[in-house]
C-alpha cells in the first residue's frame, strides 16, 4: 500500500505542503499512522503543474522519500499551484521508477493507493481490454498503471468519472470470473491540470483511508493566528491519504464509495458506483 | 544494442573472463569496436550456476557496469563453470533492474544482442502470444524478455533449437503484418545449466558479430607459453559478441543464420531457419 | 543506528542465516524491535569469506535491504563459513556506497551500530589522529569508517582488543575536550577471517544491545528436533544486534563493556575499558 | 576529466541550453570530443537559481546523464537565468552524489574539470589547510570540493579570483613538497547567484578546453535568422567545456592562465596567476 497527497490551490513552494507539516508525507514514508504498513519506503514520485507548460514535470526515483537529497532540492525550490505526491510501499510488483507514481500522459496525472486483489492472475485480461493504441505507452508492470491505462480507455480525459466507473467495474468482472471475491481497493487522484478528482472506493465497502481539508475560510475561523491560512486563496484545497497534522477540524474523510471535485468554484462531492465497462 | 558473453568449462572466478582480458567485456562497456554502439552503459547483469544448485543466481543493475563495485566484487569471489554476463545499450525501453539481461527462469537463463524493429508497435500482438500461465511473469519491457517468453512457449525446455526458430519465425510474421521489412536482428545464448546454445540470426542476413573460441587443445598448440590454457580443460569454451582480446588464432566468427551448442563431448554448429509458429 | 549480525561456522547459504529466521535482520530492516529506530533502510551491506580466498568479498548497496533483489540473489548462492552482514539507519550523514557497512582493509572487515556523539564537531581532530598513510584510503564519511582507520592506526591487526580500547579512549578523550559528556556508543564486530571479536560499549553505560548465541551443544539438547542445528559444528556461533527469532534459551545478551572472541577452541569473553591512546 | 557548462542570461528553460543544442552536454556524456574520456558516465548534475530563492536548487545523482529521466524532467520544466550543469568522468574517486558537481555552500555553486595530480597522496595535507569550520561540511572525496573548500578557506565570498589564485598556490606548493611536477589542471566555475567566473589553468600550461560565447549582439548580426538569438539578452553568455554546436563565430577559447567574470555591465578577461596561499 502508499500513501499519497494532492494539493490544488495557491502555488507555493512544494516543502510547504510536503516537508513542514508535522506529520508530512516524508514523515509517513516512515512512520505511517494509518496504512497497512507503516513504512513506505519502495519509491516516490512528485508532479506538478507550472505556470505556463501544459505538460506536468513528474520526478520518481526508486529508494526511499525520507533520504533522497534531490527529492529536497526540489521542494525547496520548485512552486506549484497543483501538483501530486506519492510514496510506494509494493505489494509486489519491482522497486523501479516506471513503477512509481504518479503516472502521466500527456496533460493527465493518475496515482494511487490500494491493490487490484489478485493482480497476478489477471493482469493480462485486463491488459487485453487496454486500447491496442495506449498499450504501447505501458511500460511498468503495476496493478495502478494499468488502472491510468484503463481508465484512460474508457475515456478519461473527456469524463473521468464515468471513465474511472467503468475501470473499476472491469476490473470487478474479470476478478469475479476468476473467483475473486473482492477485485478492487482503491483511493485513486487524477487531474489535467486543471481540475482534479479524488475517487475512494473498495469492493468490499472497506476503504482505505482518505482525507480532504476543511473549507480555507472556516479554518481561517478556527485559527485566526495561522499566518499560512491568509496567505493562501479561498479555493486551496488539499487530499491527502492521512491527515498532516494535528489541527483540529482541518481534516474531513472522503466517505466510501465517493468521489470529489476540486475546481474553479464550488467543489463537489459525489457517490461513486462501479459501471459495466 | 548490446555485448554479451557466455563461458562453459573449467570452473573460473568470474574475473578471470570479466575483467582480465585486454578487451574484456568490462572495456567493452566503454568502449565497443564491434558493436553498433561504442558505450554500453545502461545496466548490466550476470549470471552463474554453482557446483550444487539448479537455479543460476544473477546479480543485475542499472548503470554501467565499469564503475560497479559490486560486479567487481562478485567477479573476485565467486567462481562458476558456466555463465553469462551482458552490458546493455537500450534501444529505447526503460534503463531498470527488469530490463537487464540475463533473464531468468527456474534453471534457463536467456540473454540477447539485437533488436526487434518497431518493436513498440508489435508489441502487444507478441504479448499475446505468450503462454497466459507465462504472462504472469513477465516483468519488464524489453523486447529481449519477449523473445524469451515466447521461445518458452514455443517449448525452449523441451527442444531450444526448436523453439527459438518458432520465435524467430512469430517475430517476422507479425512484423511483415505490420509491414516491417527486416524484423528481427539477434544474437542469443540460452542455457539450462547443462548446454549452452548460441544463435546468430537477422531477417536481412546481416546480424551483429558473434565469435566462438578455438579448441583449447588448438590453442596450446598456438601458445604453448599461456598459463591459463593449461589450466582449463579441454571443453572449456566462449562464446561473445566480439573478441576479447588480440590472441591470433583463438577466435572464429559463428556463420550468418547459425546456431552452436555447447555440451559434453563433441560441440555443434548448425544451420538456423526460423519456423512457422 | 543500526542493526548487524556476524556468522561464524559450518559453511551455510547465507540465505539460511539472512532470511530464513523469523525476525531476520532483513525483517529487522522493516520492523527492528530493539533498535533506536524501527526502519533500518539507508543502506546496507554484506561481507563474506570464500574456502580459499584471503580477502572477504564485500556486497554493499545504498537502498532498503528488504527490497534488494541483487541480496537476495547472493544471499541463494553464496555459502560462507564466516560473513557480516549489516542494515543501516543514518544518523545523519550521507546515504552512499562508501558509508555502508562492512568497511574492509586487506583481510580485516569491520562493522558498527551506535555513533560518535556530536560526530561532526571532532571528525577533524579525529582524523588528524588516522595515521597518514590509512588516510588515503577513507573514503566515506561515517564515524563508523573513522573508528575503523583509528583502530587501525593503534595495531587493529597486531592487538585488536587493545586497538579498540585505545580508539574508544581516544573518542572519549577529544570528545571531553569539546565538552561531549558521553562522547561513545558503540557495538561493533571486526574479524581477519579466523577470529571474530565483538565488543559492546558506551561511555554513559548504557549500551546498545548484543546478543550471542548459545553453545550449538546445548541448544541440541533443549531442541532435538531441530535439524539446522544437527547440521551445523560445535563452534558455530551468531553475534547479533538483536535476537533473530523466538527460540527459548538460543541468546545470551553481551554484558555491558565487554567484547567476546569467537575462535578455535574455546570462546572468550573479556571485560572492555577504554585506555589512553 | 569531466565536461561543463555555465549559463548567465535571459531566463530559459534548461532543455534549451542542456538537450537542444545539436553537440550538447548531454551529447557530449556520450561523445564528448574534446575531453580527455569521451565518456562521461558517473555521475552528473545541475545547480540553477531561482526568481526569489538566494540558494540554488541542486540536482545531482550516479549514473550517466544521457539516460536519466529526472534529468530530462526538470530541464523540460525549470527555468534559469543562471545555472551550472556538470557531467562526470570519475578520475578514481567513488561514484557517488557527494562526489557529483555542482558543489554549494550557501549561495555559492562551484564545478571543476581537471585534476589534482597525485591528490590521493596530498589529499591529508590539503584536507588540514581547510578552515576547521568549514572541513564540517565536506561531505565528499574529491580533489574538486577539496579545491572549493580550500577557495573558501581563502576568502573566495569577498575576492574570488584572489582566493582561487591562493588555493591553486597552496596545491602546488604542497604537490611540489611532494615531488609533483604539475601538481594542477583545472577549468572552474563559480558563482554567487549574481556574478559568474570561469577560470583555466594548469601547472604545465597546458590546461584542459574552455570556451565562451561571442557576445549575442554580434552574433545576431552573424545569424539574422536565428530566433533564439532575437529572445535573449545583450548580456546571456554561456561558458563551456567544448562547443555546443557547429555554429559559425559562436566560440571563443578562453586564453591560457586566465579567467573571465560575466556580471552585469561589460564582462572582463583577465590573466590568472597562481598566489602563495
Amino acid at each position: 500500500m502508499c500513501r499519497w497527497l494532492a494539493y490544488s490551490g495557491t502555488p507555493v513552494l512544494l516543502d510547504t505542503i510536503l516537508y513542514k507539516p508535522s506529520h508530512s508525507l516524508i514523515d509517513q514514508s516512515l512512520h505511517s499512522r494509518l496504512g497497512v504498513e507503516t513504512t513506505n519506503g519502495d519509491g516516490f514520485g512528485i508532479g506538478w503543474y507550472g505556470q505556463d507548460l501544459d505538460t506536468p514535470g513528474v520526478f520518481r526515483d526508486i529508494g526511499p522519500a525520507w533520504s533522497n537529497r534531490n527529492l529536497r532540492e526540489i521542494a525547496d525550490h520548485v512552486r506549484s499551484h497543483l501538483f501530486f505526491a506519492h510514496i510506494r510501499a509494493t505489494t509486489g510488483t519491482a522497486v523501479q521508477q516506471t513503477n512509481c507514481h504518479p503516472f502521466r500522459h500527456g496533460r493527465w496525472m493518475w496515482m494511487h493507493n490500494g491493490a487490484i486483489a489478485d493482480f497476478h492472475r489477471i493482469r493480462r485480461d485486463l491488459a487485453l481490454a487496454v486500447d491496442p493504441q495506449l498499450f504501447l505507452d505501458m511500460e511498468g508492470s503495476t496493478d495502478s498503471e494499468m488502472m491510468f491505462f484503463l481508465a484512460m480507455t474508457f475515456g478519461l480525459e473527456k469524463d473521468p468519472p464515468s471513465a474511472v466507473a467503468r475501470m473499476a467495474g472491469l476490473v470487478e468482472q474479470v476478478g469475479h470470473e476468476h473467483g475473486v471475491e473482492f477485485p478492487l481497493q482503491m483511493t485513486v487522484a487524477v487531474t489535467d491540470g486543471e481540475r482534479l478528482w479524488a475517487f475512494r472506493y473498495s469492493s468490499e465497502g472497506h476503504s482505505r483511508s482518505l482525507f480532504y481539508s476543511t473549507a480555507v475560510e472556516t479554518l481561517r475561523a478556527l485559527h485566526p493566528d495561522l499566518e499560512f491560512l491568509r496567505e493562501v486563496s479561498d479555493e486551496t484545497r488539499l487530499i491527502v491519504s492521512e491527515p498532516l497534522g494535528e489541527m483540529p477540524g482541518a481534516w474531513n474523510e472522503v466517505p466510501e464509495s465517493s468521489y470529489g471535485v476540486v475546481q474553479h468554484g464550488e467543489d463537489e462531492l459525489r457517490s461513486f458506483v462501479p459501471q459495466a465497462a
